[in-house]
């Protein structure tokens, strides 16, 4: 039974947001606090009960949907309202009525900063009586009293209108008034100008407010990269020295061209000599070895110093230059590690844990001991102090042009900090990026990527069969994990080297890279990829054989067999196809061999159509017919349609969703196709 | 790589839980609040962030897991912590780890009452140490000063410690100084009763508490219960008045008899005359019509009182007392309704909504008007005055020895009344029951649950398939609604007969019986029910002709034909066998036959299965092979087995998971074995 619209209080004033502090946003009583009607629950998206930010990039259109729903008949209204972590009040826009009682709203993500989002959900009492007085009257009924009741809740709007408003529901009174008959004055009032007038000046009495969620909007570099990573050091041509940052610089129109976009450096920093390791990681190294660069700090200096074998930081600054006139950037590793030559040992020795004997607590997993890395301890009595400092070597190269940072083990420093400094970062400089290199347990990976990294490496190293692949790709695009999980995939990294790459040949090699590059909008290879660098230091281990993490390794680039012309055809495919920037257009469609993977990607309504058929055996042709989910690639409503392959630039003529397919490993073991309906 | 544990402060007093507002345990903030290094996140069973209380019955085991990790390599220990709401202290119950960073921790629900919980996890200081020393010695290094490090964390906790835990550890503080070989010095602070003193004394440093949580513990029967639904104005043998409570009074040990445990009386108070329905649902009844029961207020009183023909308040006493004797407990309906003739309108008239011309506004749906019913307006500025006067007449009934209400269409009341009225009740009454009456949309139906309503009417009148069935108990017994939903099953209601029922003669009673019965623990049917009554005021609807709403209904219970004795032996099978008081034991079966439904249930700890079989189809014989998963019934293990059918009192011998079933729905349509491993 439907309640009567009967006069109201005045609305109330719309309520302020609280103070802007990133915890009021996990106020979470969730739907809402007594003693209202209205309930506003199931928002999406939310994360953890509001407890951490959701990511979007900018130019996304952003969707929030909740249920609402309240007692009794009457019908509601509900607005989803925004605004920027500068801006002081809310934007608004209407939600509108889906199904079950879910409602939808939408806003345009236009900046790089983090927004405040939040549901006001109000009984709407002129469309309740509206809608009475509609059927009341298509029923033949008498509705004087009726009309008396609408005067009432369109005076009580008055005083919130403006000129124009104010004509409208004058005119509205005025007819209630007026003494016409009943059907002229309620189709007066029925007027949809009238309807429109109270949308923007109804009242919102027993409004409820949802909890103010928040998303961080970053560029659009955070979702879509491709990464070349480097040890500036082995950039050179001569053996057994440092090549300078001159030297790495002349790498750069190389990498450029085979498409990268971001660059990024293994530490640059002086490496301390105490328990400097040799070749291979063995022990007992001498000055005369290259060091491992993650053993930050000796008497050159530490996090805001170049390793002198490198060049001085207007080095840097050129190497800096010459990424950017080219096209790319320069991403810098952070590892929050120092030897036992660090300044910081003797300077800030509260920041390390000093044994019962005085000395400092080196680096174990016992029984294993790690004596050229001192951890810092971050139960410092010096907290402050410390964050400060890390937050200083941060802005300094910030200041220096760096503007990607990846993590090196954050998973191993407190996770506090990590919240603490991103944000303290990006408030300043919202375009900065941080990528965690964590491979540990998934709740651990998924929530650094909740406490703000940007970016996150990911198990796809370990992931090569098609169930494999297409369980931990869903995972990825389809769950709550797209939200704030932006996945980097990498074939190989300086500490990877897989039995797959080991084992399979160039095949491999093209396979690996494909599936990076394609389903993840951010990849990324470390240097000797292209060379089909396979031999590991012994039989089972991932560790590359004479890594770079011990030695300088010069490379011939130049090599007639390099995967560098593969690896650009692939890179100008995903810069020239717009649906391989994202993540959550992914679709895996049936292929009836468990060798071939096929997915698609679209861009924004389903247009421009990609399709992707990887053969996951390195070794075998393998052959199978497709079976395309078509309203999926926009081509349900289409004849025979045109398949054409941007990696061999052959075109075929498919007809429906059923279509054969054979990939030789050794000729191209992948096939993307732009589909075109004919 | 692993932090050494180095002298920690001494541990802060463990922080005492806030004060007792139902809302703070909404605070919700997922994980916790920085700046901790220990993650809690994930904890089940919560419910839209802790906005609502889970529910669960007394002598139940309350699990609680969570996932609980931190940075670096620091071992964990994590404690459940709960009290009831009567309580001030914590008590705790240590919880274990289970896999992938998952814990998990338990404890007795003893009372009838509200539980308060929360996980509190910290670093354990001493389980590090004693982990890296164990691996170190059995690596064969040297670990002295490992030693002294041990021995700074035992002294922290020496002042914690009572007197057995103090010799303990001195014990093992002394073998650290006694200067014995290393061997020696290791096996004494390793000793297990050294671990366990620790366990008790440890440090707490570093703790991070979750957000508070609450279950509220009903007794069994808000669980498991079977109910007969009667107007007791029906219950005589005189046509054309009303019987008496003494006359209905009659028909209780018939009641007793067939197994029902609750007798629900439909409204029982005076009914107003002005708009008084006539027979049918007709408009211009008179004062000799019967009149509608949800009428509810006359000058003979309103909600506290009594309908004269029904007799007296000592009458109803009386009733009661003779129910009680019988081992069943009187519900009573509660309809916050008014007739134009209930005392509040002319007391209060501010709980009525009042239109411009002074009228009162009675119910509507436009175009339809209910004029006999004047629904209460919970916006009225009196709110706390309607309130009180609402749980006065609650508390009124329960001092006439009710303990159980079935709530009249609570949807159309507003939600935050609910909210109060339950709990502010059952803070002084835990036992008290609430039944909420609504069918309506899902939203709705869940969060009224969720506000505190102990059971909840369903869908499943209207569920008739296999596929409906299953997906629609999926739904109640394994997803989080069976965390705060209580389903009860009713074939039949005075407000619905299904098409079912109208179309399909007795087998459909025994079969929508039968299934309402074993799929829920709690269940009930409307009188007429055990007679086959399946006369539909007109083709269509679901009203029954001649309805006991508008009239007087004696009946001939003596039929030959009743369905009572088949309704007393469904009730003992329900009462012999305990799988029948749960939900989430049930479990469903493939069957070969898409008219046969297969399910069991079992006992906790997967003992006394039974089996269920109900031929869905009420006009054709039906037979299938089951396929039986036999794990679900603790039979994997053993050769064939007795399936013993309780209905028919049949013994066959089993073999496995395929066995051959029939069931002819004129001679048993449902199958209910108990299965004997032999």
């Amino acid at each position: 039974m439907s309640r009567p619209s009967r006069p109201v209080p005045a609305s109330p004033p719309i309520p302020a947001p609280s103070p802007s502090s990133p915890w009021e946003t996990g106020n979470g009583a969730d739907p809402t606090t007594p003693p209202s009607s209205v309930i506003v629950e199931n928002i999406s998206p939310r994360l953890d009960c509001g407890r951490y930010p959701v990511k979007r990039e900018v130019g996304d259109r952003f969707v929030v949907s909740a249920d609402i729903f309240k007692d009794g008949h009457d019908k509601l209204a509900a607005v989803l309202r925004y605004r920027t972590r500068e801006e002081d009040g809310w934007r608004e826009a209407e939600m509108r009525y889906v199904d079950n009682d879910r409602w939808s709203g939408a806003f345009e993500l236009s900046e790089n900063t983090r927004y405040r989002y939040a549901i006001q959900a109000f009984p709407d009492a002129f469309a309740s009586w509206r809608d009475g007085l509609e059927k009341k009257h298509a029923a033949g009924q008498e509705v004087s009293l009726e009309l008396r009741e609408g005067k009432l809740i369109l005076e009580e709007a008055l005083p919130r209108a403006d000129a124009v408003d104010r004509a409208t529901l004058e005119a509205a009174i005025a007819a209630i008034d007026g003494g016409a008959d009943q059907g002229t004055t309620v189709a007066a009032v029925l007027d949809e100008a009238v309807a429109a007038a109270m949308r923007r000046r109804r009242s919102r009495v027993g409004a409820v407010d949802s909890p103010v969620l928040e998303v961080v909007v970053d560029r659009v570099r955070a979702r879509y990269a491709a990464w070349y990573s480097m040890f500036a050091r082995s950039a050179g041509t001569v053996l057994g020295r440092s090549a300078t940052f001159a030297e790495a610089a002349a790498r750069l129109p190389a990498i450029a061209a085979m498409g990268f976009d971001t660059v990024y450096l293994l530490p640059i920093h002086p490496i301390g000599t105490t328990f400097r390791k040799g070749p291979n990681n063995t022990l007992g190294g001498g000055p005369d070895d290259a060091g491992v660069p993650y053993a930050i700090g000796s008497p050159d200096g530490g996090h805001r110093a170049i390793e002198p074998g490198l060049g001085t930081l207007e080095d840097f600054r050129a190497f800096v230059q010459r990424t950017e006139e080219l096209g790319m950037e320069v991403a810098l590793d952070f590892a929050v590690n120092a030897s036992p030559d660090h300044p910081w040992v003797s300077e800030h020795q509260d920041w390390f844990t000093v044994r019962p004997d005085g000395t400092i607590q080196y680096a174990e997993n016992p029984p294993k001991k790690y004596q050229d890395i001192y951890p810092i301890d971050f139960d410092t009595s010096d907290i402050d102090g410390l964050q400060a400092e890390l937050k200083n070597v941060v802005d300094f190269w910030i200041g220096h042009g760096v503007r990607i940072f990846r993590v090196d083990n954050p998973h191993t420093k407190a996770l506090p900090f990590w919240e603490w400094l991103i944000d303290a970062i990006r408030a300043d400089h919202p375009d900065v990026l941080f990528l965690a290199e964590a491979f540990t347990r998934p709740r651990m990976m998924k929530t650094l990527a909740k406490l703000g990294f940007s970016q996150s490496y990911t198990y796809f190293a370990w992931r090569n069969t098609k169930s494999e692949l297409t369980d931990y790709l869903v995972e990825l695009s389809r769950t709550e994990m797209a939200d704030y999980y932006r996945p980097s995939f990498w074939p190989n990294t300086p500490d990877i080297l897989t039995e797959y790459l080991q084992t399979a040949g160039p095949p491999a090699f093209k396979i690996r890279l494909a599936l990076a590059a394609l389903l993840s909008p951010a990849y990324g290879i470390y240097s000797g990829y292209e060379l089909y660098e396979n031999a590991a230091v012994r039989p089972g281990s991932e560790e590359y054989l004479d890594s770079e993490k011990y030695a300088y390794r010069p490379r011939d680039y130049h090599r007639p067999d390099s995967l560098a012309p593969y690896i650009t055809r692939i890179n100008r495919i995903r810069s020239e196809h717009r649906a391989f920037r994202e993540l959550r257009n992914l679709w895996f469609h049936h292929i009836g061999n468990a060798q071939l993977l096929c997915f698609s990607k679209v861009e924004r309504d389903r247009t421009n159509p990609v399709l992707v058929i990887v053969n996951l055996d390195p070794h075998h042709p393998q052959a199978g017919l497709t079976w395309l989910d078509l309203w999926q690639l926009g081509l349900e409503h289409v004849g025979p349609f045109e398949a054409h392959d941007l990696v061999t630039d052959t075109t075929y003529i498919w007809h429906g969703a059923e279509n054969f397919v054979m990939l030789d490993p050794w000729v191209e073991p992948v096939h993307v196709f732009r589909l075109r309906a004919l």
